[in-house]
């Protein structure tokens, strides 16, 4: 607490981040972040520009990169906006084209940063529950308001929607803008970017951390019609004018180009969620169905913060957020084979110790 | 212009960054760049961390560069915060430590993203006039405000004042923040940062693009007490936990550690714009003294922007505002001495032809 602070300063909750925990031999599943790693092709293009004109200042607008964007969706790089990292995308989202007199809707289980977002930039929100089944459900979204934004899949449950289901939303909400957080969606969810041309209240998001393993790198970006990347490209220009800089630009640029090891790493990922999930429900886990590179589970009857502990002892770092309807679940993201083995090894260990194994899950 | 805009949107008016333009064989002389390139030892550093761990997220607190900065400053890691570039560190501050009932003060003439920034914050402000030599006049900032901010030495102008100025200001304004930026001070300035252990209300921003040659690395720093960086953490952790991406930190750190490259490209530019001066008072121009890596200076009889356009034509870009009171200046960025060579000449050509030489400026 300072005088010195704008008296916005003392009304802030700031968002906490998962942990990076300095642990060696670490099976570190808290952050949901790729396990194979970027493009080599990635990697190349950020050599070949670490030289020195790093002395002069990126492309202010990341045209190269929007266009590389806009190939690969078959759009256009006017529709395309670039920020560092999909969090900086979001906020410029958040203070551009949600705050309105009437209050933004949102999950109640959802991202936990979209009502940090709104004490930022003071947006009024109304948090809709989850059915009992941790599902967004659409009709409750049908209501007046200044705004919509939904993750899909949603976070931290994993579950998605059909790209038909948000069709529905954006045809009973036209007057209000609609963001669609896909930070998930290449694991399995489906893009509502092809709707973009026919709702111009549609902006979807996107971030280059997960699917394109460059969480490091700090890329997001954002798709729509031209009236809403203007908005964004009018409060980046009050805020950063450069905003990537020019390795971020070159990297991301070459992921995207890269479809054969965007596409196998996917599905890589994908394949031991799969696998882990049956794992997990062999050792007594409920698992929600998830579209992501993440699993949302609960134990029977072993308390997730225990499991989270005990885990921890085992230097395997999970997410358990100790909040409202979510405080029984663990968020585990998706490792390779090896570590989900080691995960489920150690959950066996801990399951047998404690007398929770398969056996004791009936009842449920 | 949408609806689906947040009413701010429509009031905003955009910082607009000098070119970046893609012309072959420039003189590129308009976004005070350094010519002399970042250190190589900053260019290894980021070689060494382009690898797999970019899938993995960077430090958020930026640890490891913050122990770096402050070793070379003389300080602890918890009285510096870094982002994305400068612009990103003064935007954080405006919104954390310049928003107050009172108006913020700032020059007339200086940085001309301070007004965008209050314009997107809501921020109160009084432009206060710079004198008849384009100076800040410090007994004009005695005044009844919210809070300060000064760059110095200051933008577009080049003028520094001394410490002790500073530090008069200090204790004239103990009771609101003053914010010193130093973007360009080891030209030739006298930074603040040593009276930050005696002023609890003094802030100091730096950027690694313009005497660490890294424009294109985005990094900027904040030194001051612990409640002052602490406002800006809170602000940092609700809009974006990670702004500097892994090669950023590795890169900039490296850059610190490195002060011999340092402190020899400094001295070049400060040796090649009194060289500079020199040239261009023999062409007839008025030059302010500059502490800076750039000049302004307007010509006696010619106007800047037909110079600025004739430069153009022979592919040097300098920046000039169209502005009310400097509009008679060019503001030109210290190059090589080859580049500032080909300006001379170039203008020495200009002036010639238009019978504007050393001869005609007698009477100004």
């Amino acid at each position: 607490m300072s005088r010195f602070w704008s008296p916005l300063v003392h009304t802030l909750q700031p968002y906490v981040a998962g942990e990076q925990p300095a642990i060696a031999d670490i099976v570190k599943l808290n952050t949901n972040e790729n396990p194979y790693g970027p493009s080599p092709r990635a990697l190349e293009a950020i050599a070949a520009a670490t030289n020195e004109t790093l002395r002069l200042y990126p492309d202010p607008t990341s045209l190269g990169l929007r266009k590389t964007v806009a190939t690969h969706h078959g759009l256009s790089a006017d529709q395309i906006f670039v920020g560092n990292s999909s969090d900086e995308v979001l906020a410029l989202t958040f203070q551009a084209l949600l705050k309105h007199r009437a209050a933004l809707l949102f999950p109640d289980i959802t991202y936990s940063f979209y009502p940090v977002f709104c004490r930022l930039y003071g947006i009024d929100f109304v948090e809709i529950p989850l059915d009992a089944d941790m599902r967004v459900r659409l009709d409750d979204y049908r209501r007046s308001c200044g705004g919509i934004i939904l993750p899909n899949p949603n976070a931290p449950t994993g579950v998605g929607l059909a790209r038909a289901e948000i069709e529905t939303l954006l045809q009973a909400q036209p007057d209000v803008p609609v963001v669609i957080d896909e930070a998930y969606v290449d694991f399995g969810g489906e893009s509502a970017i092809p709707l973009i041309d026919r709702y111009p209240n549609l902006l979807v998001t996107h971030t280059l951390s997960k699917s394109r393993s460059l969480a490091g790198l700090r890329v997001g970006v954002a798709f729509g019609q031209r009236p809403l990347i203007e908005a964004l490209e009018r409060v980046k220009d009050s805020f950063n004018s450069y905003p990537l800089d020019r390795l971020a630009q070159a990297g991301a640029a070459a992921a995207y180009e890269d479809k054969d090891w965007f596409e196998q790493s996917c599905a890589k990922v994908i394949a031991s969620r799969e696998r882990l999930t049956t794992m997990l429900r062999g050792l007594g886990f409920d698992v929600l169905p998830s579209s992501a590179n993440f699993v949302f589970a609960r134990h029977a009857t072993h308390k997730a913060a225990d499991l989270f502990q005990g885990l921890r002892e085992r230097a395997i770092i999970v997410r358990h957020f100790n909040k409202p309807r979510i405080s029984d679940y663990l968020r585990i993201t998706i490792g390779t084979d090896a570590q989900c083995d080691r995960l489920a090894e150690a959950l066996g260990e801990m399951a047998r110790w404690n007398g929770l194994g398969p056996g004791a899950v009936d009842g449920r």
